[in-house]
């Protein structure tokens, strides 16, 4: 019979959400009566900006004649929209990226899956601890982990983001080659300071190491020294691949949108020292393995970079931000500890009385009925935390802080 | 310095597509007055079925208000598209299959080139000769061959589609895990017939392999002895993955969405004897790899199950299948060998006088100013053929074949 890749089996089932679903549906079951507000999975409430729709319905209609129909695209993208990403969030920053270094995809969570496959089976990765778990599966799905044991896989370096280190990890003792970084972060809502990245920057050139930096949540940045990109610190393009999504920036996250920037100064190597360009790895990854994103979606992106659409957006992240503003002021009204939420639309909240986070989840359920994610979901580092999220309704989010304010711990 | 996945620079340049683009571009610029017409790429002309388009601007306004706006979606896609799917496509031919053995993708190519990783990477791969080169370029990607030496690499089984065997390749002598089958065949636009798809299912029961069965090209058969799915063979299910397309049946390239099946009866096995259900593996691939088909484009999908859809690309298919008799007509006219293009949008020609592709390549468009795929870009056995394909316009095509009609070879 056919081998199974062996790897897969390592993995850890994927309960967390599912967990969550089940034990939100038995609540319900048995308290029909009660209005549960959800604060827990990372999806968007607010519709698609009014520019967006109106680029879809001109897309659809050029889709249905034959002088304006569009088959196959280039599988990095059209130009137009890579045009428009290089203008609206990079030159618009003062960084220099030239429109060959974007590829356009079906969403970050692709991309950040599929990038490892350029490396070597052998490459050591690094990743913080709690972390957006894909990083970590699609390495372990690849073969560059050992086996799972007290939360943890062998032969990764994770690097821890404690209430000690402001959630901001230390520099790994060790050799890394990859080093995952998200920031503004999934799940602790932290973000690291130019400062902070620099020092990352540094230790991957000192290192020859690859950064994959995830920026997915960059439009919720408001500090003024917390980058928006990584380019913004000198030397970061020749080490770091940035990954960046349409989805929290303008509602895309059920049109599926979303780009990764390689510069071409990123290099890679084979065995006997021949150094092999990174970005040209990519697009005959992407040339081979995919075949583009729907040409009416590419439009609906580019959409979001006219004034409307970006005026528009605007709005929508204000919004959001001020949930996550109603949330912490709610949270610290009921006496809690908490973090994020001023850079990310995530909220991070350290559980009181040093309770775990599945006893914190199951608390907030029945006496405030809101639903949030247990951090140790998250990985270990995650336990005695907490993370709720600013994506629901403005009226639902303050519903739920103000239940939130009234609990007594 | 980080490591490359070395296997990447096993790979062949793809010259193929890029070599025409070039010749043709210089043909042009020499000859600006002549009227170049492409048989050549494999991308339809005719655009979206007005079902499709209603279908696309009705989900395009939901997702402009919040009570109607879809974020993130089930990976495996909608229900409503997956339950479309079962009915429309296999239930209507006496299959039955249930909606969580279909997986709903961004497109075939994605779908056939990722499917690789759920197995080890010590699998046997045997592949068609000429092959649509996705097959064999993503499994020398993941580590299945050796290195290339004489258009072929080592350590695939290639099985030669010739003259001789009538393009329906002769069962290995070795063993082989993974088999891919292309049928309708890209390039060669013949198919299998139900006896001979029987051989290879029987072939995988007995040698406990995996059949990875393309039938992009379904929509083409004409003849009743052809399966439009390997599953019309009993016993299939226990060892066949089916991967379908609405690109080349409902004119989606450009708009993304095809879909592949796996049976919960297909088991692959650990070194140690362990049987792991395959339909699982791809459900944790692509939850963890994958977000999902936008929600608007798997609502255009759907609609090319309803009725008037299916009436209207039953028309466009219908005008394709004309272009296929035509250009058929007009080589035989010319004095040519030619194969395919009756279950199929593809015309496999022998070139006259045994000149190899790229001579006729180039005669074909000095002299009649037609672009066509020389065979030999798809293996060595494709050397001596040319593909022509059937998807531009019904007067163009035309056009194109009264011009190869007249030619004298």
């Amino acid at each position: 019979m056919t081998l199974v890749n062996q790897h897969y089996l390592k993995l850890q089932g994927s309960y967390l959400f599912s967990t969550i679903a089940k034990k939100v549906a038995a609540y319900k079951a048995a308290h029909p009566q009660e209005n549960v507000i959800s604060l827990g999975i990372g999806d968007v409430s607010a519709p698609l900006p009014a520019a967006v729709i109106e680029a879809l319905h001109k897309a659809a209609e050029e889709m249905g004649h034959a002088e304006t129909f569009r088959g196959y695209g280039p599988e990095q993208g059209y130009a137009f929209l890579r045009q428009a990403i290089v203008r609206g969030d990079y030159a618009s920053r003062g960084i220099e990226l030239s429109e060959d270094e974007v590829f356009v995809s079906d969403g970050a969570k692709s991309d950040v899956a599929n990038f490892q496959e350029l490396f070597s089976s052998k490459a050591v990765v690094a990743l913080q601890n709690p972390v957006y778990p894909v990083y970590l599966d699609t390495n372990v799905m690849a073969g560059r982990s050992g086996s799972f044991a007290n939360g943890k896989f062998d032969g990764i370096i994770y690097l821890p983001c404690t209430e000690e280190n402001h959630f901001s990890p230390q520099l790994p003792a060790e050799h890394a080659d990859l080093i995952y970084l998200c920031s503004p972060n999934n799940p602790t809502g932290t973000a690291l300071t130019k400062t902070e990245l620099k020092k990352w920057v540094e230790y991957a050139r000192e290192h020859n190491s690859i950064i994959l930096y995830d920026s997915a949540y960059e439009a919720y940045i408001t500090q003024a020294d917390v980058p928006h990109s990584i380019y913004e610190v000198e030397g970061a393009k020749e080490v770091a691949v940035e990954f960046r999504s349409f989805s929290k920036t303008a509602g895309f996250t059920g049109t599926r949108c979303a780009y990764t920037v390689v510069p071409k100064e990123v290099q890679v190597q084979t065995t006997d020292g021949t150094k092999v360009n990174l970005r040209d790895l990519w697009l005959r990854r992407q040339t081979t393995k995919f075949n583009g994103v729907p040409y009416i979606v590419q439009r609906a992106a580019e959409a979001v970079y006219s004034p409307q659409g970006q005026e528009q957006i605007r709005r929508t992240i204000a919004s959001y931000q001020e949930n996550a503003k109603v949330i912490l002021a709610a949270l610290r009204q009921a006496g809690l500890t908490v973090y994020g939420g001023e850079n990310a639309p995530y909220i991070w909240l350290k559980t009181p009385k040093n309770v775990d986070s599945w006893t914190f989840f199951d608390k907030l359920l029945v006496e405030a009925h809101v639903v949030g994610t247990p951090g140790v979901g998250f990985g270990t580092c995650g336990e005695g935390f907490f993370r709720l999220t600013a994506f629901n309704t403005p009226a639902l989010t303050r519903q739920a802080a103000q239940r939130v304010a009234a609990l007594r711990f």
